[in-house]
C-alpha cells in the first residue's frame, strides 16, 4: 500500500468496504493482531515488529460492531484533515468522532483509548504512520546545533536560537534538512541537563546536535532522531539518569515499544548508543555517595528488562544489570554537578565520547 | 538592598557575619516568616506577600545549626555561580552542597527540599529571585508571534520559528526585547491548543503572541509574560480547560501562588484576564455533550478556591464557581473540536476576543 498517499489509502479502505457492500457481503475490516502474542522481536533488523496473524472486523457481528464503526468513523475524520490540510491530536479526534447514536443513549466512543486503538489499526490497515495521517500527539523538547531546516515555511537555525533552543514539534514529518553539520546526536531525557550543555556551548565545541526531552521520549522527537541518523548518518548517543527508567528510554529508542511494535519500523533507530550514566560510571567518577536506593518497583522492572529478548544474552546489558541490582541503588545524572558545575561538559562528556565508552 | 547586585548583596551577607563573629556574636541570620500565618493578600496591590512577621537563624542553637549551615553553603554555591557566570538547576545546587560532615554520619542536606527551601531563603533574604541568582528550575512551554528577541548573543524572530516555536528557556531575565508587534497575548495550558492556533496562524491573522506551557506554568513562563505585560503594556488572557485546575493557573498568574508568596512582586501579573473555557462557553458553544463528571478532588478544590480571599468576593468568579458546582460536571478545551477542527481558531476565540468576554 505504500506506494499510495495516505489520503488514496483511505480511499482504497471506503471503495473497498462500498464494493462489499454492492455485492451484499458483510462488510469487513483485515488487520495484523496487535496483542503482544503477536509482537516479535526481529533478529535480522534488530527490531520489534508485528507477526503474521491476522483477524477480521465485521459490520455485522455484536462483539465487531462498535469497533467497526469507530474504525471508519476516525477514518472519515482523518480525511477531512487530509483534505483541508490541517493536522489535529488524538485528544481532538476523540471529541470529533464522538456523539450519540440517534435514538439511543449509546456513544460512539465512551473513552480516548478506543480511538486512538482505531487511529493505530488505521496505521496497519493503510501503512502510513499516525503523523503521515495528520494526528500528532503532545509536543515537547528542545534541539541545538549546525543544522538548519526550512519548516511550514521558515528557515530556521537550530545554532542561532539563544538559551532556549527549537521547540520540537509533535509532527516532523515536513521538516526539510538545508544543511546538517554536526558529527553525532546526543539525546538526553533532561532538559534541565540541555541547558547545562547549551549555556556550555557544548554542541558548538564539540560539533554535536543536542536533543532533550523531559522524561519518555516522544514520537516527534523519535521521528526526529530516526530521520537524522538514517538520512544524515549521524551516530545517536543517549544520555539518561542511571535507573531502570533511563535504560529503558534507550531500550524503546533502539528496538522499538512493545504497544507501537507496528511502527518500529519509522521510528525504532539500531545504531543508537548508550552514553550514560553506567554503573562503570558510577564507580569511574565516584558518585557512588549519591546513590538512591532501588524500590521495589525499580527492582522489579530490571528483571523484566534483563529477561527482554534484545537484553538477554547481551552481556554487557546483563553485567549492568547485575551491578544495579548489587548496589542497589540508582544514581542521578545530576550527581555529577557535585564534581564541578560544568563537570559534564568539560569532563564528562568528552572523555566517555573521545574513548568510545558506549554500551550497545 | 535591590540597589545591590545580586554578587554584592552575597557578599554582604557574608560580611555582616564575619563581623558578628569577630564580635564573638552567636552567628545570626534574619529573615521574614514564610509559612501560610504570614502570607498576606494585599487588597492594594491585588497580590500575595509576605507580612511582617520575622524570625532568626542562629548558629549556636541545635534546632537552627543545619539551616544555618544550608543556607550558608547554598550561598556558597550560588555565589560560584555567579562568578563563573554560570546557571544552574535547583537538582544540581542540592548535589553541590551535599556532603558528609568530616568525622560523622550527618549529611549537610539530605533531602533536595531542604537546599530549595535554603534558595527561597536567600530571595527572601538578597531580594533577587532565584534566576536572578542563577538558579533554574525546568523549561518547557513555546512562543511564536511578531515578536524578536536577543538571548545569549542570538536575534530570534519568534515569527520564523515554523510549526515548532522557540523553546521558552527557564530563565528570561537576559531575553531583550528587540521589537514587540502584537495587540495581545494568549497563554494556554496545552501545547496541543498551541499547535491548533500556529498551524492555523493565528498569531499573524490576529496580530497576537501564543504561549503555552504544558499544565501548570514554569516560572520561566511566568516571567516571561510578566515582563511582556510590564515592558510593553501587553494583555494577557488565559486559556484552559473548564475545570477548577484550570481556574487555578489563571489564579497562580494573576495574584501569585501561596508557596512563593515572596517572589509575587516579580511574578504575579494583576492585568491577567481569563479567557476561557467559562462555564458560559460550555453553555453558548453547546459543549454539555463533553460533560466529565467532576470527582471527588475537583469538589473539593472548587470548594477551597471559592474561599480564597481574593475569590471570595468576587461574584463572577463565585458564580463560575456555583455552575460548575451545580453541573457537577467539567469540560476539556478540546471538546470544542467537536465544532470543527479549527473551530476555536476560526470562530471561538475571534469572537470572545472581540466582545472582550473575559473573566476577571
Amino acid at each position: 500500500m505504500a506506494k499510495q498517499s495516505p489520503k488514496e489509502a483511505l480511499e482504497t479502505l471506503g471503495k473497498d468496504l462500498v464494493a462489499q457492500i454492492k455485492k451484499d457481503e458483510n462488510p469487513t475490516l483485515q488487520l495484523p493482531v496487535r496483542s503482544l502474542s503477536n509482537v516479535k522481536f526481529d533478529e535480522k533488523t534488530k527490531k520489534l515488529g508485528i507477526g503474521q496473524k491476522m483477524t477480521e472486523r465485521q459490520f455485522f457481528n455484536v462483539s465487531h460492531a462498535k469497533k467497526f464503526l469507530q474504525t471508519i468513523d476516525v477514518a472519515g475524520a482523518i480525511k477531512e484533515l487530509i483534505d483541508v490540510d490541517k493536522t489535529s491530536t488524538l485528544r481532538d479526534v476523540f471529541y470529533r468522532v464522538k456523539r450519540t447514536i440517534p435514538g439511543t443513549k449509546t456513544e460512539t466512543v465512551d473513552q480516548q483509548t478506543e480511538s486512538d486503538k482505531a487511529i493505530e489499526d488505521l496505521e496497519l490497515i493503510t501503512g502510513f504512520s499516525r503523523e503521515k495521517l495528520h494526528v500528532n500527539a503532545n509536543k515537547m523538547g528542545s534541539v541545538a546545533g549546525n543544522v538548519t531546516v526550512v519548516d511550514a515555511g521558515d528557515t530556521i537555525n537550530w545554532a542561532k536560537m539563544g538559551s532556549g533552543g527549537w521547540s520540537i514539534p509533535s509532527n516532523v514529518e515536513n521538516v526539510e534538512f538545508k544543511k546538517v553539520d554536526a558529527k553525532y546526536i546526543i539525546y538526553m531525557e533532561k532538559a534541565a541537563v540541555w541547558e547545562r550543555l547549551n549555556e556550555d556551548k557544548f554542541w558548538k565545541k564539540q560539533n554535536c546536535i543536542i536533543v532533550s526531552s523531559q522524561g519518555q521520549s516522544t514520537r516527534g522527537i523519535r521521528r526526529l532522531l530516526q530521520r537524522l541518523s538514517s538520512e544524515h548518518k549521524l551516530p545517536i548517543y543517549v544520555l539518561t539518569d542511571n535507573d531502570p527508567w533511563g535504560i529503558y528510554i534507550y531500550s524503546v529508542l533502539k528496538y522499538g515499544s512493545i504497544s507501537l511494535a507496528h511502527m518500529s519500523e519509522g521510528l525504532a533507530i539500531s545504531n543508537v548508543k548508550y552514553l550514560g550514566v553506567t554503573c562503570d560510571d558510577v564507580e569511574k567518577y565516584q558518585l557512588q555517595r549519591h546513590y538512591i536506593a532501588l524500590n521495589d518497583k525499580d527492582i522489579a522492572r530490571i528483571k523484566q528488562m534483563a529477561d527482554y529478548e534484545w537484553f538477554k544474552d547481551n552481556k554487557a546489558w546483563q553485567r549492568q544489570f547485575k551491578m544495579m541490582k548489587k548496589a542497589k541503588a540508582k544514581v542521578e545524572i545530576q550527581a555529577l554537578s557535585a564534581r564541578g558545575i560544568t563537570f559534564i561538559s568539560d569532563t564528562y562528556l568528552p572523555e566517555k565520547i573521545k574513548n568510545k565508552d558506549f554500551l550497545e
